[in-house]
């Protein structure tokens, strides 16, 4: 739980629920480090499956497979949107959505770690930028070893018993959240949707320092 | 047609595709005209029909009626784009998503008049300001009036068989577009949607002056 590094004096939190087979947490993922210590805000790093909040609000996949329309556009949209926050050129993913349980699982197990934000980059980059899986060992021990992070413990705690029931636990808490999308912010009882917010949710963080997402 | 109006003299363009029931339409309606002018790009008003679009993709109405968890995120994230633009208070429309076929009808007539922001801008604050029906000639006269237009001309015009056929046709126009939501624009081939997105798509416009919409 997060309210175990919280410490008694307030300090500006913004909760980011992310997927990584979500275009649109890619860009957020990317960029969040840097936005969220310029604006003063800790990030509470919330990982959560994508796939069982749309069962549960009835698609099958994606609304960017299920919406032709809407799908071809945002292949428009990730070009510019690439070029606007100066990432590696947009490469339409050849999987899509892709699966990510197993980063997800390691992103669990870092959550509260000094690598969790680079860790979360390179996955990123592994999906987006150079269109691989991003679901198996092979895969995922080499951005391990890249953060010198001992790679079999990792990956053995990563696949335990635990760590897949808190996935779940906290995909189940992002539904109970309203969240039916991803990248999520919340600041306290506020839900912010969509990469395009997260401007705005930093902004609303730094103003309320007093409120945090525990107290929620 | 908005050739007509064309010089040879290129000039950064962009289409606005939006409706009166739309709420993040609201949002763009409000502030486009001074975008727009600050970045020296003529705006190309585009009024058509939601509900049209939302059927051919397979929704009876709006995606924030559909999805309960949408739905009720928007409420929240309007109340804070509206203190973010400086527009009135967000005032939940007791009727969503309102028709607003009359005053798209009189928007048509007024693609290319000089009163057509002031219009959209009264017909939306009807909406969502205030809370009130936008669909009848009592509610439509009272802004033509304070407009200076000729009213019964107007209103006549309006609901003549010719302007009811003309926004059929722009409606279809939008679906052959790819247009799945509202605000849209459209900068050459380039489409860019919603509210979100104008600062970018003006960006586009301005420095691709030898595009335009009608080069399509």
């Amino acid at each position: 739980m997060t309210t175990s590094t919280l410490t008694n004096e307030p300090s500006p939190e913004i909760e980011f629920w992310f997927e990584f087979g979500s275009n649109y947490s890619y860009l957020t993922v990317m960029r969040i480090e840097n936005e969220a210590e310029r604006s003063g805000v800790r990030i509470v790093w919330k990982p959560f499956l994508l796939g069982p909040i749309f069962q549960a609000l009835g698609m099958k996949t994606s609304p960017f497979v299920l919406q032709k329309e809407k799908g071809t556009y945002v292949q428009q949209d990730m070009v510019r949107q690439c070029a606007k926050y100066g990432l590696p050129p947009w490469v339409p993913p050849s999987t899509f959505p892709r699966l990510g349980v197993l980063p997800l699982r390691v992103a669990l197990l870092g959550e509260d770690q000094p690598w969790i934000g680079a860790f979360c980059r390179e996955v990123m980059l592994l999906n987006f930028a150079r269109d691989q899986d991003i679901n198996t060992p092979e895969q995922i021990a080499p951005i391990l070893g890249k953060l010198g992070l001992p790679v079999a413990d990792v990956l053995a705690q990563a696949q335990a018993e635990a760590t897949k029931a808190r996935l779940r636990q906290q995909t189940d808490e992002a539904r109970s959240l309203g969240i039916f999308g991803a990248p999520t912010f919340f600041v306290g009882k506020e839900m912010f949707w969509g990469n395009d917010r997260l401007e705005d949710a930093l902004l609303f963080a730094a103003r309320r320092k007093d409120i945090r997402p525990a107290e929620r």
